[in-house]
């Protein structure tokens, strides 16, 4: 089968199709997200080898539970080892053995084919389309926010980032927000929030004057991806105010904690999340994500399409087997 | 009056003795304790020049109000504005506007003399002694964090650091907390903490061994002043736990808090408390910080005293006007 994979360069091969292993389904990839992550990893993060890709949507083929067969699929990414503390406590997304789909340990679905797990698989309804379904975990990735951080009771919330993560978080928190807006720097993609009713600022204009101690923001979600959003995080926050961590990126940050004391603000860090929610949501119809779609194009164009999300004007780019 | 003085570098001066503005009181310090913060102050930590030191015990000399006149007090640090938004909800702490004694625009109690708001005086009871008062604004800060956290809920707390705020702390949270262990480098200063009756952890033995995940502390207090302490406690910290940060420092870290949002880490900036608790406990004779005393010296050997307390087996010095 034909597979993008990242060994220190990114190529596409041909690769065997996967066995699945007991308890793993066997599953044909449709269609599968691009995220940042994926970037990170090309430049080092997490120091994988292997197939790359965890978003994605695809159909089942073989399974010892043949009730999955023929079933449309999403899947959740980390397969814990099931055994440890951390497993027996519900909390295997956070299982020190764990491998991670396209991350860590686990080829992942920028192939024609994956395996994972059958109780990673959600049935995706016929109402949520394959093209919205690769959304699914970057939206449940959002939904955590609502999860950890009681948001409604914060006066102003500021998203940092208008990509491809911050879309989404923007959009989730939106009906759950006193006041939201996003701080971005691509007018394209703050043209597309403003579209979707949501407030947005450019990060030109808010650097170049930072709002007065009163009127600075309670709740800023970090969603930028990169260590100078975290700075402007710290410079943005109210004091006694609340910063979520969504960026994940390859490399230390030069950074001065002294503000987060002195201020007592609190930092939550913020990863994967609830995946029946984010089905429910996109079933409901609440939320286009159309319009994040930058670009569909063919596996076969796997390394180019990896650029093409690099340009700055790109939001998801997916990839179809 | 004589007075310890920064000002790029540090001196014993001959300053006049400060006249009170309307609303404040006169005080003669009685004794000062030196705090890491007043170390990092003449390494460049905000900016300040003046008369340094926060941590007090003295007698109203003078005073608008008579009843205060003669009185033995500590006082709080922070001169907030009392109009801005964050004063008028009960945050002066968090003013933006605030001076801070000894800190920030308001010469400090390393003087024969100092001046403060009345409202900023808590009065002590006679069972309090001047050596022990000295403590009371550290150990606010130290109980600072049984506001901020439920310390009950966490099945093993670490506190990074056996220095003053170090000690403090592990002794205000050994009562409340399920586990508690302190971790630091000094066999002196350890071994006053296991007469207390808590348990440690040499520095050495734990970096040359880090626990296994599911032996990782859910709750991580970083007490060490400095950088390398905050490293430590990421490496520490089981995912999902709470890293509570006390320690502030002048200059920027290299850190990398990319595993805080993949093991979905808080960090929460811990400052000022509570200084009738404060108070109270110290009446109440359940702590002996005597201790932590390391010297006693008078005011003119200021500038011995400050390098003193940077010696490592130093604990607390406190300076006698």
């Amino acid at each position: 089968m034909k597979a993008l994979y990242f060994d220190q360069k990114l190529s596409l091969r041909d690769l065997p199709k996967p066995a699945p292993r007991p308890g793993e389904a066997l599953i044909r990839v449709s269609s599968a997200g691009i995220c940042n992550t994926d970037l990170e990893i090309t430049r080092g993060y997490m120091g994988f080898r292997g197939v790359l890709g965890h978003e994605f949507a695809g159909r089942v083929e073989a399974c010892e539970d043949s009730s999955w067969i023929g079933r449309r699929v999403v899947g959740e990414i980390n397969l814990p080892c099931g055994q440890c503390e951390f497993c027996r406590a519900g909390l295997g997304n956070h299982c020190p053995d764990r491998a991670v789909l396209g991350i860590s340990n686990k080829d992942g679905a920028f192939a024609e084919y994956l395996t994972l797990p059958v109780r990673n698989l959600h049935a995706l309804p016929d109402s949520v389309e394959d093209l919205q379904a690769v959304f699914v975990e970057p939206l449940a990735a959002a939904l955590e926010i609502l999860e950890q951080v009681p948001v409604k009771k914060f006066k102003q919330c500021v998203v940092l980032g208008d990509g491809k993560l911050g879309q989404l978080i923007a959009r989730v928190l939106k009906p759950h927000c006193q006041n939201l807006r996003v701080v971005g720097k691509h007018e394209s993609k703050l043209a597309l929030l403003q579209a979707a009713g949501i407030e947005t600022r450019s990060l030109v204009a808010l650097t170049a004057r930072l709002p007065a101690p009163e009127d600075k923001p309670d709740l800023v979600i970090e969603a930028t991806g990169s260590p100078s959003g975290l700075s402007l995080a710290f410079q943005l926050i109210r004091p006694r105010g609340t910063i979520v961590l969504k960026s994940t990126f390859h490399g230390q940050a030069d950074l001065n904690l002294t503000p987060v004391v002195v201020d007592e603000v609190t930092l939550i860090g913020s990863r994967c999340g609830p995946f029946t929610k984010a089905i429910d949501l996109l079933a409901s119809g609440q939320l286009d994500l159309q319009p994040l779609i930058s670009r569909v194009m063919p596996l076969e164009q796997g390394p180019e399409a990896m650029k093409k999300a690099r340009e700055k004007d790109t939001l998801k780019i997916i990839l179809q087997g």
